[in-house]
Order: C-alpha cells, then structure tokens, then sequence
C-alpha cells in the first residue's frame, strides 16, 4: 500500500493557517509531490450539510454535546470519502483543522473535557491520526484583529464567541502541545508572514526528509 | 426535584411499539397521569435536521460510524430540548427507541461493536438511561410483513436492508435483554395485539407501584 502523508494545521481564529497552506501547496507541488489541500466539509455533500447545521446562527438551542458530535461526524464522512483516498493514492494531505480542533474547542474551552472529547472523536477516526500537526500560535486578540481587518470574511457563530472563550482555546493548544510533542509542532505566529512560513516549511521538510 | 419517570420502547420494524404506546398513553392520562409520547427526532428542528441527513435516500456513500455519531447527536437535542423538561416536570416520558436502538442497530448489525456505541451514546445521554424499557420481540420476517400490510407507510432507507441485518438487530436485542435484565423487560410481540398490550400494561404497572 502506497500510504502518503497526512498532515493538520491548528489554531485559533486569525492564525494565518489558510495562507500558509495556500503557499506549501504551491512549494510541495513545484517540488513534484501531489498535494490535495482540504479542510472540513470539504465539499463532501453530507458532511456540508452536517456542517451547515452546526453553523446556523439560528441554532441558539444547541446543545454542546450536540455540537461535538456533529464535527465528529462530519470529520468522518469528510474523512472517509476524501482524505482517506488521497492517501491510499499517495498524495500529501494539507487539512485544514482536524481533531485536535474538536479537542481544544469543544473539550477545553467548552468544557466537555478532553477524555470524553476524545472518545467521540477516536470513534470517528479510528486509527487516522495525522502524521504531523502543525499548530499556529497567535494571542486572541492579535488573531481577532486579523480577522477584523480582512474583508470580505462572513462573521459565524463561533467568532462571535467571547474573548474568554478564544483563550480557553489556546490554553487548550497549549495543552496538546504538551500531550503530543511528537506528533505536534508548535510555531509562534505573531511573526510576520514570511517568518512564519519558512518556520513552517523547514518543519516540513525535516519531516518529510526523515520518512524518505 | 420532582422527577417523572422515563420509559423506552425498543423492537425491530413491524414489533408493534406505535399502536401499543398509543393505548398505553390513553390508559396512563385517564389514571390522572401527566404522560409526553415521543420519539426520536420529535419536531425539534436541530434532531429534525439531523434525521432528514441520515434517511436521506441519496447519501448512499453515508459510511457506518458517521450514521452512528448522527443518531447519537439528533439523540443528545431530543432528550436536552424534549425529555429532560417534561421529566423535571414530573411527567411520564413514552420514548419510542432510544439508546438501545443505536446499539442493536449500530453496535451488532452493523458491526461497529457495542463498547464503541456504548461510548458515543454514553456521550450522548450522560446518565439518563432509560427507568425502564420495553423490548417487543418479533421474528423480523413477523414484522417485515406486518409493515407490507400496513397502508400509507413510506419505505425509508433501513427498511430496505436485507433480512440478514433484521436478523442480527434481533440478535441484538437479545443480548441486551440479557446484559441489562434489571432495565429491559422483554415481551413476546407475536401473539395478538391485546395480549401484547396487556402484558405490557402488567409490567408497567407493577414497575409504577414499585416506585410509588
């Protein structure tokens, strides 16, 4: 089985993680890899339409657990129907947000716990844990700035959430950072765009250098 | 708090459970009981949605575990929105289906085993297992005709699966009645309406002066 590379990217809101990827999708593919570039729904139908209802500003009632089963199950589906061809065909997989998103917002900021997040999530995807994790480290507010400033970005449920809320996040980053040190990369990404990227591509490339 | 009391109705298609509810919800308000029948989405929107997901006839590529965690999720809303309320209010709850539903059908028909289930739904429900639960056993091909017969009933996506899987949901169920023997009263569901529904009314009733 011709496996291929499976690698997340993390953090909070305004971390900066879509333009990184944008630019290693062009680097990986000039160096002649097949990359696929995702993140969920994915464009998966069933998982967008999971993923619409968790969406829904109109879903005030929402249950919590509610919640953390919905992105479960749409990272199944997504999981299954697209990452997992890509890498039985032997592309690199670059996606955006993955389980340690589910464990950092729902386990930590939300409360639900990190165990019983995990079980949920272990559930949805068996043994597919990414091969590498690479996860953005901004202040909340430097990264809500950041979105404040961009234009043309729809506001949803969770940016409405509170500053509290945003540094649960992190502190919940931070954590698996500590859980995983050898599957997750921490890189401070306050630093201008540039320095983030390369920090973040000689990562890579140490990586993908030791499993050739 | 004054707490109703929550009791669950399982059984394979074509067991029964609608017509045997209907004259249990009857008999128990003219006793003076405050009595809530339902079921599994139950009109709230977010389970609604959910549930429209899974039965959807198009979403043939919907794989096993991403159906699993979507039962569980539309569960979690039904029972925070719908259940929990009328049974701090004292009432009794007439679910049909609930958690041992996902078990027989997911767990053992599909495969999926019953301790990964058991952990979604445990998510899920937290502690509400059911008070009691009434488990109507008929052989599927009993059932399977009795919904042939039955006018004005849509065929949806499980009914459609082969009398192999309706076989092992019974096997299913068996094996929970023998693991949760305390919770699970299990009731010959071939004989004819009355004598089911009388048998049924017996359990129930000793189960309410037992608690009184």
């Amino acid at each position: 089985m011709n496996r291929g590379i499976f690698i997340t990217f993390e953090g909070g809101e305004g971390a900066g993680k879509t333009s990184v990827i944008a630019r290693l999708q062009q680097e990986l593919a000039a160096g002649g890899n097949e990359v696929l570039v995702t993140r969920e729904p994915g464009g998966i139908p069933i998982a967008e339409q999971i993923r619409s209802i968790i969406l829904d500003r109109a879903h005030t009632m929402m249950d919590e657990r509610t919640e953390a089963l919905l992105y479960a199950a749409a990272r199944r589906q997504h999981l299954v129907e697209k990452v997992l061809p890509a890498l039985n065909d032997g592309q690199i997989v670059l996606c955006d947000r993955f389980i340690d998103s589910s464990l950092a917002y729902q386990g930590i900021a939300r409360g639900l716990g990190m165990e019983q997040v995990w079980s949920i999530n272990q559930f949805a995807i068996g043994d597919m844990l990414p091969d590498l994790t690479i996860y953005l480290d901004v202040a909340p507010e430097v990264g809500l700035q950041r979105i404040a400033n961009a234009a043309g970005r729809e506001v949803n449920r969770l940016d409405l959430e509170s500053n509290d809320f945003h540094q649960k996040v992190r502190a919940g980053y931070l954590a698996l950072c500590e859980k995983f040190p050898e599957r997750i990369v921490k890189i401070n990404a306050e630093h201008e765009p540039d320095v983030v990227y390369q920090q973040v591509l000689q990562h890579i490339g140490r990586f993908l250098n030791n499993i050739e």
